[in-house]
């Protein structure tokens, strides 16, 4: 690896690949894809939460001319599968069918059809005949719980629960408490957003005449679709491509196997012809996956100089109709709770259970979102309580180098603290605290959030990242790699650290991905790795072909490769810079010895490295309305060598949008009786519009950077929606003087609090 | 690599990876390609044989609804290419504009149109005109050569010739002849047959957002596409992605970039749209490639026992319009001479005109056809005037182990001998010859014909093979290649190689081609070397794969892996097989360990290796038509081991076939007067029908395996049209007496030479 101490592509905000393709609209999604006979598939849906199919009768809609097939759970393979197929995860559910003779939520498919038109289609499922007989259903963790209540699935970790309880302990719980000189205790509750992507799932298949499947889809996870369609068809993996080029979005949620993805493939294969489906936006709701609603109790021991002595929590994760990510959310969610604030005596509990919900799955934070908003919001509720300042408190217990973080890695850096001081003097605090002092209608408030994630989602050998690099004649240079590109400039990232790796200029690095049978296995774009695993798995392939251009380049200006470098597409004798070669002339043909054709694979098995960030954020409330506005926020990340700032800082832009979202605004209702979904569209579901949106002055900190990541480089993608939140609700209680325990906060939940904070205070005067 | 003395996948005719797509239809050609908002594209050809265009109006063409875009040389790059854009070759002709204000041949493009249906663009090319300033045109090497004749082109290799006259000698010439007992010479022509594939030219082209040319192509070189059209363009390689699946034919014709292929980017360019051209059929004939037709004069000396003494030769190739492959055809054709039959003293210029003709290319036999069709006739009439069996003077002077090849490689084995021995035991030869004895209308013979050629065009470090073969989890492997599949089989020859090398069934292993972005380079489909050369590179690759494999599985097996073998999807402890693992659970996730991604990439530098043959045929001539039909031939063919029985077996049916087209039926004709196409269409151009076809009873020796060949496997792609036409000659002599020293040879003229010998035996008698 090149250990310049600067350099010339990486850290520099490089025109994105694929820029000028998005912005002239002839990028291809999936919806896009066309082709001679395309039939149009749509799924019909049933209005019961909880019931069995007593009858389905799909002959009206297949006598309806144009309609092609039409599928039930009467004729599609019955095999259980996870809908998170992650192959190497202990902890996956299967739990679904393809479709079933029982439906588990108000919105689930229960048949699908092709036909010559959209409209066609649309209309043969009116013609589609179901009878249902009723089950009961129960929507809160509660009500599923009861031994009373039916079982939503017949698995063996105890009533409705998705997984067995998981347990994470540290040092002494009852000494903890015992040592405290004030115990404080609560619940708390996150609401149900959803990713909301722009793209909506979308999957498009055709089978060839070697009974070869090839499935366009808009997914994070190419490999783990073609791994579980192959597992589900019967087909080897060298029998099914899965293709991906541009994504609209996906946020965690596109890393599930759909019930479309199969349906497609198994429509195209009895019509024998292409066939295309899109989800409508409804159905990116109905169909989609949410974020996991959870309820933490927290319980926690403080020493009256701020000293953390114990903690203990019990957290509950809603995961709907079927376990999707609900394990991993609750490993990662609930361990999580052993750091960020350093404690020795912990004591944390967390579950996963059935209703008849929708269905929770993985989007950004994974679980993390819900328990750091309740730790944070707790730090905070502390610092009242022991006459401190909030920041100085969590400062005091922020973890640091050494400590454990919840992987079991030991924490690189002091990238936390480096945050919260950091964003401390840019921002004025504690001066610019106003502690509820402002007595008009409107008044403003500064709050802080703290989050840590780690980057990689199994660290060590559990884990890689892959890359094939080749370099062509002209020394233009190709990298092939499995990664996903949802939109978040991934690709360009690596082509900038193949580009800085090779010594080439970014412009003559291009990036192969999204086809599992030409490009090496990944995991998928999940888990804030791509950078960190991806970019390291390219670096190591980039620098394998460096060192064949250097030997070939020392045999044509005959001197020793390790005398040599290669930087601004040239290979020059260090030291004496004026003996040198363009790449093109090293690897093209010269007289009587041909073009080189270089090739570079590797394999990267990552640790677990974490990123840090305090974010400061300043809200105004409007006591007559209750509306809450975020007005600036002051993200300060660290996350080690920065690769493309701009991208970076569009990552902490979005991520902060979509905070805002669940903490002000989004939440995906469900009818307390029906289970019927009440908001599954874009004007009943409220996300924050750029005019909602705060000024955002991020600040990238490089001083913790990770030895395994590519350049120091390490994870962003998760982390700015995670301490968003908590810095917004503490910011209204330094504005108002209420606390929440929950989100969304909603502005009539502003003026009840309001009320009642109001009644108190006359009671108390 | 492995010695196993036994092969579970090479040798054996396994079910080709494309047959069910293209028995059902399913396999996509480039002129399947099909896009929203697609536009047809069709180029206007000249009607004169040489002109100047005074003047070229497009504007009453633009003016028709539907069509968005024409180009003429008024509006195209003008840069000078070579048609035949090999990066590496000494001898490349630039001398064609993609457009240019003159015209060299009947046919050639003038001008080209996109529109919205193929109905406008055919309406379009109605509505172009142009106004040609006539210039002297000539048609054949004579009048070229002609210093009064006109120029063609201005290039300086003297009077209308393409390159210098090539030279090559060995010995004494004077002295051989001297020395010789019998000296015999003549001049032999043959006509021009074109490849005929079924599949006619197409090209589709598309320009993303960024600036980037995806271009898909029936072409057999498309890393050359890429290269010529990114140079032409002005674009870096990584810009320019080529893109070729199926393919109906080449035969050599479709390694030239075409004037279409340019046409078809430009527009694409122009309009912003996707441009799809097709060639009629008339027009593969107007712009696509025949071989070059020639003349041979020969004279060679022999001693009485039949020792040849000396070889002299004049062979002049007629290059048509432009260069394209005329330098290398020239110099292959022209230095086969030095080999086949053994020679101390010999001395042969090669020469190569241009003409106001079609343009000659690159045809299956690359100048070989034609040099060794006068070489094999002159030996059979040397033989005659010996008093000596033809098969008895052709062994004893037939190459053999330690000889020098025409490339300066010595030959490896005695192939050409074993070919002939073999066959003449076959056949009962010499009891079946005929010798005129027959009396009847219908008379019969038997003939033979010899020829050898090499795999790889530029042997040595000039050259080179690339691979990449990568291991899916469950043990299934995708090989990447930039070899073309032009309809051979090669890639099922390729995966069956990858299969054998990594001990895995031929189903799970599948092959990724046609797509320069993501494959590794490759010179292209021609001189019989895909086999050989990208055979070996994708062995490697694969046993750098298994490399890796065996050394997981070592550590699970706890062993050493040089203990190990790997066979039928099992790795297995030699000598102790019942300690044996499957690929799948090596290769898949184990408790604790994850799936492994096993990559390996190879580049192979090739020798050149010779393959022989010899044709034995019986013919049957009606002596009242003149018609002569090929009963029977027994091609006996040395090509090292066959990978795949049924595909050699395919390629020597197709390559005779071919071979009795030219032979008997094929020639492509011009008006001499006005350089006019006269048969332009398959009514007008016979080409033997599968009722012409004989009985062929082929043969495949393995008695002289090529080392540097993956498992000893050397090219058969180009042999079997070669020594067919000289076979079906010497038996036509056999039959009734007559020597031709041309083809094809016509019933007319079958029978004017019977009316001239009866004068001459009626005169004598």
């Amino acid at each position: 690896m090149s250990e310049a101490a600067t350099h010339d592509v990486v850290g520099r905000s490089v025109k994105r690949g694929d820029l000028l393709a998005k912005v002239t609209g002839s990028a291809q999604f999936t919806a896009d894809f066309a082709w001679p006979g395309l039939l149009y598939g749509r799924i019909k849906r049933c209005n019961v939460a909880h019931a069995r199919i007593r009858r389905i009768d799909a002959s009206r809609a297949l006598a309806l001319p144009g309609v092609k097939a039409v599928l039930t759970h009467e004729n599609v393979p019955r095999v259980l599968h996870a809908g998170s197929p992650h192959p190497r995860s202990a902890s996956v559910t299967p739990d679904q069918y393809i479709l079933d003779d029982r439906v588990r939520y108000w919105g689930e498919g229960v048949a699908a059809v092709a036909a010559t038109s959209e409209e066609i289609a649309e209309e043969a499922l009116e013609l589609i005949e179901v009878e249902y007989e009723p089950l009961p259903a129960v929507f809160t963790v509660e009500e599923a719980a009861d031994p009373s209540s039916p079982a939503i699935h017949d698995r063996g970790f105890g009533h409705n629960l998705v997984l067995a309880p998981q347990v994470f302990t540290r040092g002494d719980i009852e000494q903890g408490f015992a040592d405290a000189d004030l115990v404080i205790e609560g619940e708390y509750e996150c609401g149900r957003p959803t990713p909301a992507y722009m793209e909506p799932n979308a999957c498009a298949c055709l089978w060839d005449g070697n009974g070869g499947l090839t499935v366009w889809s808009s997914t994070q996870t190419a490999f783990m679709v073609r791994g579980i369609l192959a597992e589900v068809l019967g087909l080897p993996l060298s029998k099914v491509r899965v293709l991906v080029d541009h994504m609209g979005g996906g946020f965690g949620a596109k890393q599930d196997l759909f019930q479309h993805e199969f349906l497609c493939a198994l429509l195209a294969k009895q019509t024998r012809r292409p066939v295309r489906m899109e989800f409508t936006r409804e159905e990116t709701f109905l169909g989609g996956r949410t974020r996991h609603p959870a309820k933490i109790w927290l319980k926690q021991g403080f020493k009256r100089d701020g000293t953390l002595t114990a903690r203990q929590a019990r957290v509950v994760f809603n995961s709907g109709a079927y376990g999707s990510h609900g394990p991993g959310v609750t490993i990662v969610g609930t361990s999580a709770l052993v750091s960020l604030f350093r404690c020795d005596n912990i004591h944390l509990e967390g579950r996963c259970v059935y209703t008849n919900s929708p269905i929770a799955g993985a989007y950004r934070g994974y679980g993390v979102v819900q328990t750091y908003y309740a730790l944070d919001l707790q730090m905070d509720e502390a610092a009242e309580r022991l006459g401190m300042d909030p920041l100085a408190l969590k400062l005091k217990n922020a973890v640091r180098e050494g400590d454990i973080a919840p992987s079991g890695h030991p924490i690189v850096g002091h990238g936390l603290e480096d945050c919260i001081r950091h964003g401390r003097e840019l921002v004025g605090w504690p001066g610019v605290r106003r502690q509820g002092r402002d007595e008009g209608v409107v008044r403003t408030g500064w709050g802080m959030g703290c989050e840590m994630h780690g980057s990689s989602a199994y660290p060590g050998i559990k884990e890689q990242g892959n890359a094939i690099v080749k370099m062509n004649e002209d020394g233009s240079a190709v990298l092939l790699t499995g990664t996903a590109g949802l939109g978040t400039g991934a690709h360009t990232a690596l082509a900038q650290i193949v580009a800085e790796e090779l010594g080439v200029s970014f412009e003559r690095v291009s990036c192969i991905h999204g086809d599992t049978d030409v490009v090496p296995w990944d995991i998928g774009a999940f888990a804030s790795h791509t950078t960190y695993m991806g970019g390291r798995a390219a670096q190591m392939a980039a620098a394998k072909v460096k060192e064949q251009l250097l030997e070939r380049a020392a045999k044509l200006l005959e001197c020793d490769a390790a005398q040599l470098d290669v930087r601004q597409d040239h290979v020059f004798l260090r030291g004496d810079p004026a003996r040198r070669l363009s790449i093109a002339e090293v690897v093209g043909p010269r007289k009587g010895i041909p073009a080189a054709q270089f090739v570079g694979s590797a394999t990267y098995h990552p640790t677990k490295s974490y990123s840090f960030a305090a974010h400061f954020a300043q809200v105004q409330v409007d006591t007559e309305t209750g509306e809450v506005r975020v007005l600036q926020v002051v993200p300060v990340h660290e996350i080690g060598k920065v690769i493309h700032p701009v991208g970076a800082a569009g990552q902490i832009e979005g991520g902060i949008q979509q905070g805002i979202g669940h903490t002000l605004y989004e939440d995906y209702q469900i009818d307390t009786k029906t289970g019927r979904s009440l908001n599954a569209n874009f004007v009943d579901y409220k996300m924050p519009l750029s005019m909602d949106m705060p000024e955002i002055h991020t600040v990238l900190l490089e001083t913790a950077p990770d030895p395994g990541g590519p350049y120091g480089a390490k994870g962003v993608g998760e982390d700015p929606i995670i301490a968003i939140g908590p810095a917004i609700c503490n910011a209204i209680f330094d504005a108002i003087g209420v606390r929440f325990r929950h989100f969304p906060i909603k502005p009539e939940q502003v003026l009840q609090r309001l009320r009642e904070k109001r009644v108190r205070e006359g009671e108390a005067a």
